[in-house]
């Protein structure tokens, strides 16, 4: 986590269009059998790789199927040749990444003293928000709210290894005491806000993770609009985040504006400030850059010979015909690092 | 390639958008190190599964490294869960399905009497061009053409298995004398057009194959103004195609129309017919579907639990706990089919 936040910052501020090429998010969106949608986040680093990410959001999945609600996979491309390098899991740096944008957005808008974090929805991503915040915040407690209260009894054996109390309360509680407050839920489109905003902190920070499909939102607007809403990735916002509420003129810098320059965070303590994380492909680079080295470093992860590859490059049958056997460059530079969970 | 073309064609007369979702592709473009581009290509079946296709488009490639020019990996998502159900290469399967959509159309677009193939462009497409065709056409013989000799050479080699005489001649014998013509070239944007088009039979039709870019084109306009020109998917045609050069009003029925209603196509015979082939998703959905049923009937690939899965989904850590061994659901029903080229 420490790495990923400290690459995350490191990216985010040295961020240049001209080298790295950031899309936003399209996909599929599905009413049937369940509400849910199929994402691709693209993001090119110019002349040398592409990582693309694709990922699944599926509220249905964790009571239907004990399967986590965002299932992923990530894809590195060399794109000096179209070769697929490496393809990992993507859930686990999803939640991980997460996790670490909204450390930085804290480290940049949330009072360094920050001793009570409030979590509003208690699955998969508010682990990685305690996890990433307790690493640069001398958190003392830990107030949590789930509108299924067994979600919110079970957290506390989730995030054991912060080695923090960890209380189930009513969301009012969370309001009133949070410093730094993180919104994790799946609210349903048109559905939101998930929390009042009428007895929060003047001070709070809050981490707004949850929305990132349009209509879906988790705060009330009347606390956006007296906020500094800084969002991850102003385009990509408008459309799928708490921003969608927004008019441009009425948000903040955005999370690479105050990696570069932190004093635009800093200069509006006093009230109330928000993250609004849609969550961008360059999260998505940064994290399984950092990944895959451990992977290699470990020996984590198999070689496959993945693409059809031939003696003649113009023969697409090649590797049918008896002497088609695979070139040496194919046996050596050209195969796909697979990252598999079970190894 | 006998399924291929017959699934193809079943599956584009019965396409419905009210149960499959297509998408055009997008992707990245790049001038630095070669130029080439990297794309992604969706498509839904509603409530059942998406086909991604992540392709890059390297003409340096083959020169360069002895890879093939078109380098593909093509993905098979559950949309009830985001699960990522299968991992194909893709390489492969785009030589085949291209071949395929060129198959299908001339049936419809081409005289059933055809002899004579002719091919300008003589890579790993040319080879699928011809395939396909020989399935559907008595064809006698191919007169092939290439800017590089050498590659017009070795293309006897590549389709030996036709049992075809092929003879490599000046470009303007293969526009005097072919009844089928495709057009499968690397040309820079803006190079074109690759044929004059002056000295075409009447009858001729066209498989324009290479037209996939921006400014990429292989026909001469004044070609595309007097033929029926038949795109594969228009709106990616219009801004990929040989359909670039025209007005929307100067397009034929598309692909789907003419696998609904053959009659379309059939009432043009006397002026030339031209198939604008840019490549569709659902092209790669129905060629995958077909090499996955026959990978699963032969064993071949194999199965990585690839999706980060612990007994708690709402625990993006559950794999690192030493009681968290992947649920038994994981076991059996969330693996990924790996399908790769050496196994």
């Amino acid at each position: 986590m420490d790495e990923t936040i400290a690459a995350l910052e490191r990216t985010l501020a040295r961020f240049d269009p001209a080298h790295t090429e950031l899309r936003k998010r399209e996909g599929f969106q599905y009413q049937h059998p369940f509400p849910g949608v199929l994402e691709w986040m693209p993001v090119m680093e110019v002349g040398r790789q592409a990582v693309i990410k694709l990922v699944g959001y599926n509220p249905a999945n964790v009571e239907g199927r004990g399967l986590p609600t965002i299932l992923s996979t990530i894809s590195l491309y060399d794109v000096t040749t179209g070769h697929l390098r490496a393809l990992c899991d993507g859930t686990f740096p999803t939640a991980l990444r997460t996790g670490a944008a909204s450390a930085v957005a804290s480290r940049h808008l949330a009072r360094p003293d920050s001793r009570v974090l409030g979590l509003v929805g208690c699955g998969a991503q508010a682990v990685t928000q305690a996890h990433a915040l307790s690493r640069l915040f001398p958190l003392e407690r830990l107030l949590v709210h789930d509108r299924h209260p067994e979600t919110a009894r079970g957290f506390a054996r989730r995030v054991d290894f912060l080695g923090l109390p960890v209380e189930a309360v009513p969301l009012e509680r969370v309001e009133r005491e949070a410093d730094i407050l993180c919104t994790a839920t799946s609210v349903e489109v048109g559905a939101g806000p998930v929390i009042s905003g009428t007895h929060l902190q003047p001070h709070v920070h809050i981490n707004a993770v949850g929305s990132d499909l349009p209509g879906k939102t988790e705060l009330p607007l009347d606390l956006l609009r007296r906020a500094l809403v800084c969002p991850d990735y102003l385009p990509q916002a408008l459309v799928e985040g708490e921003c969608q509420q927004l008019q441009p003129g009425e948000i903040g810098p955005s999370l690479f504006e105050l990696a570069r320059a932190s004093e635009l965070g800093r200069r509006h303590h006093g009230r109330p400030t928000v993250f609004d994380s849609t969550g961008i492909a360059l999260e998505d680079q940064v994290v399984i850059e950092v990944l895959l080295t451990h992977a290699q470093n470990l020996g984590i992860g198999r070689l496959l010979q993945l693409e059809s590859l031939a003696d003649d490059p113009r023969d697409p049958y090649g590797f049918l015909r008896t002497e088609g056997v695979l070139p040496e460059a194919a046996r050596t530079d050209y195969r796909t690092q697979v990252t598999a969970c079970e190894s």
